[in-house]
């Protein structure tokens, strides 16, 4: 588990999750760039109130699923990452154009190596 | 990963995690009552704003981990839950009085025994 984040432009909720490689990059501060074979993923809900607790909001429906995938030579042509992205529980995979889209979007996070998420701190 | 949550009333990020026997029992639709066993963790940030991405809040500041631990009978006191909380990076453990504080809160969360996560919806 890399971090959390809140939306509000899109009122979505967010736990973003990464394979070995990736949580050994964040523990030890080698994440800009990320290695290759870094994976990371992002689950996606669209924001709920918890019906206890109405100032928490809480997943509701599943938005969707997306990964990124390090591989500095097979995608050197969008920033050394892979993307991909299923919609919804039925996981209907997205036509992403070899990912040409998706890295238009992650470019606004060119510095740190097209990646939104920084790792959460932790002890 | 159990779920994420925001909450407006304190302006703070979480990810709830569980055991092997707490994820076991939210596959299978087993979390009312939770088994014995079980063990939830709380990481708690407060909230920061994404530095290239400003409608995103994310993780700023550790506030505190805490756990809750099933075991109904010796915690029978406190609807059968254990409870422990460490605050900040030092993790400074709060004297939480066997649980009895944390328990009064809880309460809100009876129907669900006392436990306010529900976990998130996944394929």
């Amino acid at each position: 588990m890399l971090g959390v984040s809140h939306r509000d432009d899109n009122q979505s909720l967010r736990a973003i999750v990464g394979n070995t490689t990736a949580m050994t990059a964040a523990r030890n501060g080698n994440t800009n760039p990320w290695p290759d074979g870094t994976i990371l993923g992002k689950l996606v809900w669209k924001d709920s109130r918890h019906p206890l607790w109405q100032p928490a909001l809480v997943p509701g429906e599943l938005s969707h699923i997306e990964f990124m995938v390090k591989d500095s030579k097979k995608y050197a042509n969008t920033g050394g990452w892979g993307f991909a992205r299923w919609v919804g529980m039925e996981l209907k995979p997205l036509n992403n154009d070899g990912g040409k889209p998706c890295f238009e979007c992650q470019k606004a996070a060119a510095e740190t190596d097209f990646v939104f998420t920084r790792p959460a701190p932790l002890p």
